[in-house]
This record gives C-alpha cells, structure tokens and sequence, in this order.
C-alpha cells in the first residue's frame, strides 16, 4: 500500500487510546513483566513511545523541510526511557504519551503537507537518503510494531500456564 | 506467572475494547488487508474471535465441569468466520463480539470457579488431558496473539512505503 496521510491519521490518532485500553487497568505482573532481563516491558515501551514523540517523528519531519538533505538527522537514542520514565507511573506515561501524539498531529496537520512535499528528502544518519512519506509511514509501522511488542510480552507471561495449548499460540515462542 | 482468574480478567474484559479502537474507524485498506491470500484480515480475525465465544472457551469450561475427561471437547472450527462472517459488516462483528464476550464472563464470574476447580480436567480432542486452569489462560493468550496477528497484518501494508526503515521493524518481516 502506498503511503497516504488520510489513511495514515486514523492509525496515529488511535494509538493512544489502543494502548491505553491494553495497560490502564492491567494488574503490575502484565504491565512490568519482561520476557527476559534484556527485553522490555509494556511500561518501557510506553516511555519509548515517548521519546519517539518528542525527539524523532515531528522533529525530523521539520529538519526535511527545513535542511532536506543537508543536515542530517539527530540520533535516536533507542533507551532513553530508563531514564527519563523513573519515578513515573505507568498512569502517567499513557497520559503523556497521549498529550504529546495529540499535540504532534496537530502540528502535523498544520503542516499541510502536499503529494509532493512526501518526496522531499532527508538525510539518515545511518540509513541515508529517506523521504518524508517514508518518515510518516515508519511513524505508523512503528506504532503497530510496540503494540505488537506488548502483547508479546504480555502472552509470554502464560507460556507454562497455558500448557499444551502452546503448541497452537505462535506469540509464546 | 501462574494462572489466577483475578489477574485474567482485565485482559479479557478489555479485548474487545483494544480491538475496535485498533479497527473501528480505520479505512478498509488496513481492516480488508491481508499479507498473501492465504493469511487472515483483521476482519477475518474478529469473526474468528466470535466463533471462539459460541464454540470454544466457555462450552469447553462447561464440559470440563460437567463431563470432565469423559468427553472430548467439541472440535474447534478454525475457519468458520469465513461462512459465518458472510455480509457482515466490521462495526456489525465488532459489536458482536463484545456483546458475547460480555455475557460469556458474565457466566464465568457466576461460576464462582474455586482454586482447585482450576485443576480440574478435561480431554482436548488433539492435545489430550488439559486443566481449567490451561483453558482459561489460553483464552487470554489467544486474544494477545490475534491482536499481535491485527497489527502484523496492518504494518505489512507499509512494507515498501517505510523504504529503508524497513531494517528496523522487525513485524514488517
């Protein structure tokens, strides 16, 4: 499917709130449980989700539009929540996490961006030439991809509890 | 992490929640999509999801309490939502499904399932002896699994849109 932005919004939009309906009223064992030490859980990913919000989707789009290749994007720093979630409730980073989107798809939308304004290119500082509807479909896979990640975690939790049934449920690995 | 119906609930009871919120409103280029002809739709998933409340999780809890091993659960019809699904529309099988959902936990809680009930056993006609216990968390793993299956099938969509990013998305495949 190519990428579009009015097929796009609806999914953005919604992350939020799918997410949200997933850990808010989930006991601590679903919501803190790792699959192993170096895995994340449902809570770091909430303050990945973060992150992403303030220091990558938006940003990066307006360096495009601003420096186009010039200037390469700033890194990502794909573990800052260990730090920046401590002493936050699992409550709190949700709310953030869904002031932050709504606010960013605001700005997004005031961007009025053009079929051709998608072709605009930027400058990954590993990936190289990327282009703006490349940026804002990763936005939308990226989101799937950590609801994905939770419910991973979450199931992984019943791998023994489920028994025999295991052999039927890919997601426990 | 043992199976304990208290801390299984809030998953179920909110699955049909997480699940419209994902598909609700979302154009049916995500929803109708599949990732060959061969692999399932969200749409396909939700009516799967509906044949497993009328057939599967609270009939074979009924059978364990009433016949025990004695008599193998009914088999499963892992297709079924391809005939029964047949003019629906999305928001109909949303809505459905939660309707049933609803009252199946409302016949689990009035079951008042003690600790040692969850012991009990039954016959799986593939797997052979299986507890209540076994069920009851398959349920929960198997709602993680297709909502983990949903947004596979809708990140693949962007497969090529996400252009080089694609290295970093594990669900794209």
């Amino acid at each position: 499917m190519e990428f579009e932005l009015a097929r796009a919004l609806p999914i953005l939009t919604r992350t939020p709130r799918v997410i949200g309906e997933l850990l808010l009223e989930s006991p601590e064992e679903w919501t803190a449980a790792r699959n192993d030490p170096d895995t994340w859980s449902a809570y770091d990913v909430v303050g990945h989700l973060i992150h992403g919000e303030r220091t990558d989707w938006m940003p990066r789009a307006r360096r495009i539009l601003e420096k186009g290749r010039s200037v390469p994007f700033d890194t990502f720093d794909r573990t800052a929540q260990f730090v920046e979630s401590r002493g936050k409730s699992l409550a709190d980073l949700l709310a953030e996490f869904a002031e932050l989107r709504a606010t960013n798809l605001r700005d997004l939308e005031a961007l009025r961006l053009s079929e051709s304004d998608m072709r605009r290119e930027g400058m990954h500082p590993e990936l190289g030439v990327v282009t703006m509807g490349q940026l804002l479909a990763t936005w939308v896979a990226h989101d799937l991809n950590h609801i994905g990640q939770v419910v991973e975690v979450m199931a992984r939790q019943y791998r023994e509890a489920v028994g025999p049934w295991r052999a039927y449920l890919d997601i426990l690995g």
